[in-house]
């Protein structure tokens, strides 16, 4: 299981490797949006996303013959960044399947991080498929993207800062909403607010078609997302909870909220203007459901996690500059 | 005069006012630019810039006869922004002289932040004179933008800061760039490294045609800029080096450096790709001389001070785009 005591130890760990991202707010914004936004931008993170915390905890619990056979992992972007920058900083190989259509500047930073990359095609190949095969054949270590309780312990170690550095400034946070994809994020962070913050409401962020967390959290059980969509929001884009996140997210969530592309954009452009930091989309969708529920959160304490940075700046300067306009 | 002594007092009167921000670096950009490049992002502190530190130490410094009459500034966007938060988060009157062709945003900024903004015409006003006078008419005092040895004490904790931060990293510097207008910023942070890291070079930064720092330095003596030219550094324009900061930079700098502004446009692109953060112009040119340097720097750890944030968004959008393609 996952524990508070887990993400205590993992925030041990990860001294020096991960970096304790500060917590930004603005007072101009806070009058306009008429409830406090606290924000704890993970785009600021090593590798630009939180990923790295939960791989490093990972690759570091396992023992040292594992370790000698490296490590392998599937993700379109941020968790490959992390295994790769985890795994470098401890000297141990890596490789990262990746689909062939992946940015590349994904690709090359993954490669340039020091991780063997494979490609495969998006249609045809079945990546879970493809690492299985590498790690039975290699004796590679998976480490999968959130289905993992030290992993969790690791991601949950913003959650710990988010609650260490609320008590420095004397803060007591009312709600915190947190990007979700397959969940592990969330989960970490609402485990030790469980036990730091038991007061905080803490909801899953999602963009619209992929509000997989929200519908399972309401039917109490896990529901798929209906296919055929797309999602700007590359990096949280999954098909439905994960295993082991959904029971601790059902135990602890206060509920979800879906957001519109047109106001992740509108996120993504106020953290610009007002926090002078670059989200990705899908890092951007918690502020963007804090803003959509600002009548709710009249005169609250809001902390919103921005879980990754790593953005296609061109497209996003063309989309920013196309949307303004409209 | 100013002291190692007057930064740490500052210090302990900033904490809960100014943020302590981040050191940021990104391990593939420190392998592709040679060096290792960290960066202290002060436009993620309160306001976009580093100015409240040196404006809240200024005014907390006054006696309650002064603060009752409140203070005057003038500024044409950071500085005034950072003594109207200093002044409320105080809960004293300000009053700011800007020009009246100002970014809009910066006017409205510094008006929300609760200070009374007057504006000027540039051609036909002179902003000095106009604050003098207020100054004598209403018994408020002025808070300068640089020439002050107080002021300064707060701008100095930038560097007392990133001193702590490389210690707790065990790093030492071999290199500082920071940006420099009228020199307070770079005459602070200087102070505060003779003590705690004297094997730093700390070197001026400013773009082409405002280099007055760097010619004085060479000159030995303050010398006065051509006039006649512009530049997208707004934020660090001045005339020539201050009074009281050139004799304390004259003594603890290096040297200085240029840079143009398609060198300023690169550093705020790379600032937006590696590091996810927004920069002004004026913020950008230590990061553009590091750059600008790199062969020199060969194998050094290099800290380089991004001094704000402020920067017109849609205007960097529509430039970065075109300065892409050209």
């Amino acid at each position: 299981m996952l524990s508070y005591e887990m993400i205590c130890a993992a925030a041990k760990d990860l001294q020096g490797v991960a970096r304790i991202t500060p917590l930004l707010e603005s007072k101009l914004l806070n009058e306009r949006l008429g409830f406090r936004l606290i924000v704890k931008p993970e785009c600021l993170q090593v590798t630009g996303s939180f990923k790295i915390r939960g791989a490093y905890t990972k690759i570091m619990s396992l023992g040292v013959g594992d370790r000698m056979s490296g490590v392998v992992a599937f993700s379109s972007g941020n968790h490959g960044q992390g295994v790769a920058a985890a795994a470098a900083a401890m000297g141990i190989k890596a490789v990262v399947i990746m689909p062939e259509d992946a940015p590349v500047p994904k690709l090359l930073n993954t490669a340039a991080l020091g991780a063997k990359v494979i490609t495969y095609d998006r249609q045809t190949g079945d990546r879970a498929q493809i690492a299985l095969e590498l790690a039975e054949r290699t004796g590679a270590v998976l480490v999968p993207p959130y289905d993992d309780y030290v992993l969790m312990s690791g991601q949950g170690t913003v959650g710990l800062e988010i609650a260490d550095q609320l008590d420095g400034l004397g803060i007591v946070a009312d709600t915190l909403y947190c990007p979700v994809g397959g969940g592990g994020l969330i989960a970490g962070i609402a485990t030790a607010m469980e036990i730091r913050s038991p007061q905080t409401a803490v909801y899953a962020a999602e963009p619209v078609h992929y509000e997989d967390t929200k519908r399972s959290l309401c039917k109490g059980q896990r529901i798929a997302n209906e296919a055929g969509h797309g999602s700007i929001c590359d990096a949280i884009v999954t098909q439905m909870p994960g295993e082991l996140t959904f029971p601790i997210n059902k135990r602890l969530l206060s509920g979800g909220c879906a957001v519109t592309e047109i106001e992740v954009l509108s996120a993504m452009q106020m953290l610009m203007d007002e926090m002078k930091i670059i989200s990705e989309p899908g890092g951007a969708v918690a502020v963007a459901s804090a803003v959509q529920q600002a009548r709710q959160l009249a005169g609250k304490t809001v902390v919103a996690v921005v879980s990754g940075g790593n953005a296609d700046i061109p497209w996003l300067m063309r989309t920013l500059a196309r949307h303004a306009v409209e």
